[in-house]
């Protein structure tokens, strides 16, 4: 199966590569230092993207800038942050992606606990993870080819000690428990569904 | 009680307006033809509404524009219908509003039950009503001075019928249901609640 993997420098995306490119034609995408670089807020980038790679079989996406700060510095300007990042960034590598990805492909995006259980100074992160959960469900529905939309929502993960102070009382997904709910996504038969690895 | 209703001449807000002038003093806002006009899509815009108004005890938002289409015609360009509109028009709503809102205060925005019952030409709606639905929910832990935030989400409501047809099977919220609603979330003592009015 040929998979793009779009934030593979990142915490996550290192060991989604490393798990999956035994068995599978693994594309690394990400800002910078991939095999393609990619600026997800950029529908220019993200076509650009899709054309040098052709077609394809999965997608997952780890990459979801945010604004992570106190509330009283979160205005409208902060706010796009998530909105150009972790919103229409993943729904345009979607939107965009329709067009080049094969029959009974897949697409699996990021979301994350904060949609319901919200944490201080993550609420743009919470506003970004709903919207992305409504529009996996909607997208499912519309989608043709048997092509099918899932996201993946973790709580904080274990290889990222340095947001434990920010989720307290929430138990750290492993990175296996992680891998394992995008396996769901990625080999399974689900769509529109949010996966909760835990 | 001193209630702001933002999208006053719409099918919603007229009936909101009638259930709550009796006993309060609302002020009817709308992007033309009521006390005040306003652009939600412009914190400029805002601003200038909340400084013609002054000091307020609820807002009540019923506008929340988004792109209603096939989705082969659904882009970048047409996803920020919803993301200008009913997404960053409400969030903004509330984080230049509580500057102004007196404490113990309420916020109600209107999202709707496409959160998560998707029906086909409303993505853009289901992702805008999902990332105001974790706002809500965030912005309830953050918000001082007891102010309260809630969404209220109905489905299809009855006054219009032209809906109908794009929401199989939905049983139509009722006017009064739809008030409902938004009493519990102005007169109640409820934050970061998301309603249902049936």
């Amino acid at each position: 199966m040929k998979i793009i993997i779009v934030g593979a420098t990142g915490t996550m995306g290192k060991h989604l590569v490393s798990a999956f490119e035994k068995d599978h034609d693994v594309i690394k995408v990400a800002s910078k230092g991939a095999d393609i670089d990619v600026d997800i807020t950029s529908t220019e980038s993200i076509e650009n993207m899709y054309q040098q790679i052709g077609p394809f079989d999965a997608l997952i996406c780890t990459a979801g800038p945010t604004f992570v700060g106190p509330w009283k510095k979160l205005n409208d300007k902060e706010f796009r942050k998530g909105i150009e990042g972790k919103l229409m960034g993943q729904i345009n590598l979607v939107l965009i992606g329709q067009n080049y990805i094969a029959p009974k492909g897949s697409f699996t995006l990021i979301t994350g606990a904060l949609t319901h259980e919200p944490q201080l100074n993550f609420a743009n992160a919470s506003a970004a993870n709903g919207a992305v959960e409504g529009f996996v469900r909607a997208a499912a529905i519309e989608l043709e080819n048997g092509i099918r939309i899932n996201a993946v929502s973790p709580t904080v993960i274990e290889n990222s000690p340095q947001y434990f102070p920010y989720f307290p009382g929430d138990i750290p997904v492993t990175m296996q428990q992680l891998e394992f709910g995008f396996r769901k996504s990625v080999f399974g038969a689900n769509t529109g569904q949010v996966i909760k690895p835990y």
